[in-house]
């Protein structure tokens, strides 16, 4: 078995397998852990239930709440505390990660008739009913997230109501909300790499920031810990959002190039070849943020090799 | 001066009078309060704080934050701790109230032109900021309840916490958000008077609800207390609620009558006389909820005698 890996060339096949068995059984405790947090109402509100429900078990990666178990397993969290103490966390970045899918897609945003194979939410429910659902899974992040009871007998309201008021930063409007205005061309142009990279570190860095934050914090890992978790976690954000980049210039299906208006992409700017070689750096930084942590943070050198290896 | 009224027929202009002076004070308590939780950015997103200013402080009655403060005074709360100790519940319920009038009147739900005098927050920055400027404003309010910082010195986590959940609660799927989906018909239709009641008790009266029993907590309220002041704010929301359509009737500037398809007003459903009786019933019946608190609960008297003796 290989530990404690230093930098990405030294991953190799049994680094996917292990990843790919670890990521399967904490994904399976978060879409638990999501499904106790929204039970079917007995008779009011179904619609907006099933509204809610569809884009939040709609085949997601699950990639932030799974963030937030690793860097809770980093910490050693998971030696004394059950997974409750970190899954509240994990459902609630989560909802928040759902939400913004929903009202992204809407007509006034992007306009986008499918994601993940199937109608938007709009597309199904109608535009107002995905307004509401997506404002219902944002608020219900934070319910998520201060529900004393969710936390398996650890709860305790010091760290809630910082993880509550990071998420509320996080996704806010000096985080991904503002980061979404300046992906829309509502604020100034984004034309520079800078700025590129400025907008991708709020528009996901920050919610992966959080992630991996929120995750360390409820593990008990100590302040220097939750500090270079959360490095990790915005730099693997950024990387991730390169690789989606370049992915979407592979398979040539992006609609972004046909509109000069609209953010440009990174291979648009940089260069395919610049763009991957970007992801791997930031990737190996990422990874360079974990050296003072054992083998527990090998599920977050596993995730930072992935991301770059990935072809979806 | 007369104090601790029992019915709503005992009140006069004296009260009038001490409840505008009253009002006016609190007031700008809580613009003052807003402003501080949301200073200018800057340099980014300044397009975003814009929007979210342009609907914040776009000339809102602030009864909400204001029933916080009422509430934080009735149960003593003003004796011992500053103000500060209510006024984040109070930003808090206010930028949820009003993140829900910005995306109320997009296209896709109300479809209005005009608030307040001024056009909608959609037709002054495009349809795209509207949603995110409202998911925003959102996402603030639980920054703000959950900011350690804002509650001059008497932060306690455990009271934090519960507030925040409690704002979640009331404004989500269960609560106000869901009253919003009935509201536009995308749950089960509202034809009788007690499914009327049923919706405005969740999209108005939750919130008030939360604003009476927050006040009441951060005040270091009784459990019995809270409770009892809670009740007092969901009476006096569906009271209000009540009153609203029977202005609208009155000044027949409604639309709703237009369509049928549309949930009926309260006048539209029992008749003008029959809504006025019930509006009176709600407040007499808030004002009951008081009967256990002193003189420093006479702001929270005037309001419900106010409500139904308001002209707009």
């Amino acid at each position: 078995m290989t530990t404690s890996h230093s930098d990405l060339d030294s991953f190799g096949p049994d680094d996917e397998r292990m990843l790919k068995a670890w990521l399967s059984e904490r994904r399976h405790l978060v879409d638990e852990a999501l499904r106790r947090a929204l039970p079917a109402p007995d008779r009011w509100p179904k619609r907006m239930h099933e509204a809610m429900c569809y884009s939040l078990f709609g085949g997601g990666k699950r990639i932030r709440p799974v963030l937030v178990l690793a860097a809770f397993e980093a910490v050693g969290g998971a030696r004394d505390l059950p997974y409750e103490a970190a899954l509240p966390a994990a459902c609630g970045v989560e909802m928040v990660h759902t939400y913004s899918l929903v009202h992204d897609d809407l007509p006034a945003m992007d306009d986008d008739d499918e994601r993940r194979g199937r109608p938007t939410n709009h597309k199904q429910f109608g535009e107002g009913m995905a307004v509401l659902a997506g404002d219902a899974l944002l608020t219900e992040a934070f319910a998520a997230v201060l529900d004393t009871d969710a936390y398996g007998g650890t709860a305790d309201p010091a760290l809630m109501t910082q993880v509550g008021r990071g998420l509320s930063r996080a996704s806010g409007w000096l985080g991904m909300v503002g980061g979404q205005s300046l992906d829309l061309g509502m604020e100034s142009p984004v034309i520079t790499h800078d700025e590129l990279a400025f907008l991708h570190r709020r528009k996901t860095g920050e919610l992966f920031r959080f992630s991996c934050w929120s995750g360390a914090l409820l593990g008990r890992g100590s302040e220097a810990q939750c500090a270079a978790l959360g490095e990790y976690g915005e730099t693997l954000g950024l990387s991730f959002q390169v690789v989606d980049d370049v992915l979407d210039e592979l398979e040539d299906t992006t609609e972004r190039a046909d509109d000069a208006a609209e953010t440009p992409s990174f291979p648009a700017l940089i260069g395919l070849d610049a763009s991957r070689k970007l992801a791997a750096e930031l990737a190996d930084r990422a990874l360079a943020s974990l050296e003072g942590f054992g083998v527990e943070a090998d599920p977050l050198r596993r995730l930072a090799w992935f991301t770059v290896h990935r072809d979806h």
